[in-house]
């Protein structure tokens, strides 16, 4: 089967970081396709990136012109799985949603471990829209920028340590979810660290997408992801607008 | 002082009545400046329409010349409040949650009464993220999609009135929401059929805007809000994608 | 339009500043009448005076010979409004929802900053039955008596920024409410320290009471607010029972 | 031990019907005495009238001149408990909460049956700030005022047997409160036509008030129930107001 | 009449201090018969414990002989309530509900304090099934197991001291509730020094249990816990197992 | 990897069923082995029978005697699961929470259909527990009994369909799960009929087992699911016990 997996920001090497990490973890036979938007910001850390974002998720993932079996959406509490979910009929696993449905399993609480104190509220609304807030123990920044994890995983690793290691001991979290969608090399470290088992959005999205194909399960069309309507657009698509 | 009011759709006619309905209640002193997204679709409804409407909303606005004191965006049930509050130091207004907060003064619960079944499932998540359906009894739909508002009003009044009966009958609402921007010259017609108070949102949101403005409150910038951080876009705006 | 403002304790100064304040936000052409209860506590902070403050304000509003327009409940946590909202037509705004459903409007989540102790669980408790606490991040105390407030304004001050300040560090909040009417004249100097918007609950009740009735809306009176039933009273009214 | 049982209204054979229900499950050793508030409505059926009978029920407790080692606070969906809580230092049960905690040691989920449609979100309301609305399934109104369970009783048990038999079928009811002063003696014609526990409130209220005493407890004075500050009252009591 | 106490662990000395506990409060004319599980942990401090007690307490109270009025099952935080009140026609009554609903009473919030860290999710779930979590402010551990309690006192009523005071200042509990069935006799000295009211789960069910049966209540048999339906089992009961 | 799938009832004909679903589903490379407990009753319709196929299933577990990476709890609405993480390293999943989290993928709300009236309340708890009812429209009960299933799976099917048409009509589901572990087979059936995607428990829960296996995933054991701790047992394991 082939996913595709795309990133929300422009920055090839994260998209190259996030292919290395789903590759890592896919069944044989899965064919991993990793996409960067054709728009958007270098690093998505706000509701104004995270939206364009959405939108040029939706547009990349809509140009891609093969056939595939499912999408992630590769942000970590990020706008926009909604929409991909309407313009396909194949499963669309948001990260956010798949580490928390994941860590669900592991252990009584789980808590998001993620990088700037201003992402925190994004993650918690995407948890409670996605109904899984009832066992997050708490959503947690380190401080660490989404381009300083590259920059410096050395010290990304100390601040998520410590953040993950106050979920565990203040917070009652008993699984720690890694925030963003670049700390994906980091899992090793951080359960080292912490003693719990450490959950990676990513892999855990690459797992539930090759679940749902298996079990030849498609999103429901009944209402909320119905097709769209047929209409007029003004000055969009993109490539329409220049 | 002066407000943005800005339609979700491209449609020139829908801005039109929600700029009459605006001005309709506005104080002396206000001048409404109603705006149409430069590019999306005719009418939204559903979740890749309402995500386009985000940014083109953002995008809108932000490219409006002259100073303003607050804006609204005069969707029912749409995404992009929170990217236009991170844009922007002026008081942002949702026309969804203006319409529920003005209802919560008025009886013990409200309901709101929309166009498409499709539409309530968004309007839900919407009220779920503003902290407003604690006292929300229900989000019923009439049927009618967001352009027969225009083209048959009558229609529109039946079907949306038997809904809001049955909302004030079955759910226990004691207030209704027409749940939808084109709704507004429908409001005293459907009042006087149920008998309950009918909050239009475009309506509700001008003096919530208004208060905000009279206030001296802007919106808090100290973590969720705040500016978005420098940083590269690649093939935004979309001037610089053409 | 004329609005009500009823103190909810006997005190004439503090009726005066509540009136003030009032009167700082009022549109042009709108009367501000403050009231202060026929009877009760020269302050009110506890439940059994609340529920006394409750009645006086009832029968004060009441026996107002003029027409009007809406009535303020200028208490912060205090019961009544409920039977206010029964007795009559026009909208009645408790300062406590004002406050916060205006603050909802400016941040993520709000916290209030009261006097004492005790106040907080009736605080807590009015928020809860307005549908209000899912975006509230706290409650707390600065420790300060009502009337300390006059007394010592400067000393307050400081309580209630020491609190503020762990409000938005701590709890996370991004907007604070002040819960007392007699802190209205405080809101300025709380927002020069704490960086963060600060709402009065006078201020935002005012603007809430004018908006409800530019708008045309009154009290839903199906169900709960249906005014009551015509039956025999035992030593009661007051006057009656001497 | 002595109880208080303090009617909420100041029709005296109501007040009869509650001593005899409540003396009719008392243990030996306990004196039911009850008391007829001082003041207000022949029957409380909305909110001015249950906070008058707030008040009143508190002077006149507070007027009894012997010691007493409980209160029962005899009204359904009223408010004022927990004014009685801080004045007094014995405890006090509310016959709301009684009926829907012994209710829940019956049955997966109860429902309450109660008289007119108005007190449904009264009841809901004290439900909710007594923290026991998880397990109830429904609160229904049979249509009946509260004068009307004296006049007609058949009526009476027509009318609620048939909003119980939905409670338990439509709502999946395991248990039915009753949800109304003057419903004491319907309780068992109720059970018989419904084949589910019936909870009377005054009952259920009495057996929890000698427990608490036989226990020693005593409402916690640490916070929100300490004893009224010291301060000035303005026409204040009644007979110093005459 | 006779209630039924069953302690969940097989340690015959704990037996004893439940039995202690139940009879120093029970009504004159109630007989306390103190039951130990025919199998299972000497002491029960998690999962497999608990089920396994459930189990066992089912299995023992079921062959007892003699008639009875109702049963407490002596555990905190346990499994297999549910089973009993399906097996059974009298009241059932668990210590951890009688303990929490009795401290609902008393103050607006309450806390637990347990043994191990281990037994807090125990407690937490249990609550959370019972519909009393909303009042309650935490669930705290002492860090002593079971056995300790008896082994040495002094030094639980420390542990237990600390985390109960905590609980009233950091959590703003107002009641404390002993989250041990060994903790009976501890309650007094906790109480003194803590100064709120103290409530031990058994002393609670006892009351509560004597009331249902005064009462003339019993399990609601329409849906949850109808008896089982009559089937074959495999290799059980016990004594054909062997 | 091997899975080892643990029926919870002692009817061999179920076993098989669910092996045969299991098998359908499996990657290549997971051997599934599927188990009966060593006691416990042909079918499991209530909380007697549930508890007591709790400990069936984890003793049944613990005596086998291969290594084994991962087990399914077969059983829908089940007691049991958290013991088998205490037991265990290896993850453990339920299917009730397995289902429940695989149709969150798929539409905004999922209902479940199961078999008798009785067996929705332990699905309801069971999902509470799990933090999974946010997005649960409705548990429903098709009136067939688990033997029922296998005796006629035509009329079963009848009645499943009606039940999940009402499902998504009435309670707005988009997803349905078929809430019984011996509906293996009906699931291409129910969602020919109904239109909308259809999740088996069974096969949910393999392919959540290999995902978490292929993760590398195991069970907290920090807190919660910490391995028992040494002590005696009275009476217990069942051999010893003969």
């Amino acid at each position: 089967m082939r996913i595709l997996v795309c990133n929300v920001n422009t920055t090839e090497s994260m998209t190259d970081a996030i292919a290395a990490q789903a590759r890592s973890v896919a069944a044989p036979g899965t064919e991993i396709v990793a996409l960067t938007p054709a728009f958007g910001a270098e690093s998505v850390e706000g509701n104004y990136e995270s939206y364009l974002a959405a939108i040029a998720v939706m547009e990349t993932v809509r140009a891609y012109p093969e056939p595939f079996d499912a999408v992630i959406q590769a942000g970590y509490g990020e706008h926009g799985r909604e929409g991909l979910q309407e313009l396909l009929d194949v499963p669309v696993v948001d990260i956010t949603e798949a580490a928390a449905s994941t860590a669900q399993y592991l252990g009584h609480r789980y808590s998001v471990v993620t990088t700037l104190d201003r992402a925190v509220p994004l993650i918690e609304d995407r948890l409670k829209l996605a109904g899984l807030t009832d066992r997050c123990a708490s959503v947690r920044a380190s401080g660490m920028a989404v381009l300083d994890l590259e920059r410096d995983p050395d010290a990304a690793v100390e601040a998520i340590v410590e953040e993950a290691a106050r979920a565990v001991e203040d917070d009652r979290a008993e699984v720690i979810c890694l925030g963003c969608g670049g700390m994906a090399e980091l899992t090793e470290r951080v359960k080292k660290r912490t003693g719990v088992p450490v959950v990676d959005g990513v892999a855990a999205a690459v797992t539930v997408a090759e679940s749902l194909v298996r079990l030849g399960l498609t999103t429901s069309k009944v209402r909320t992801y119905a097709p769209p309507r047929t209409k007029k657009f003004v000055n969009w698509p993109l490539h329409a607008a220049g």
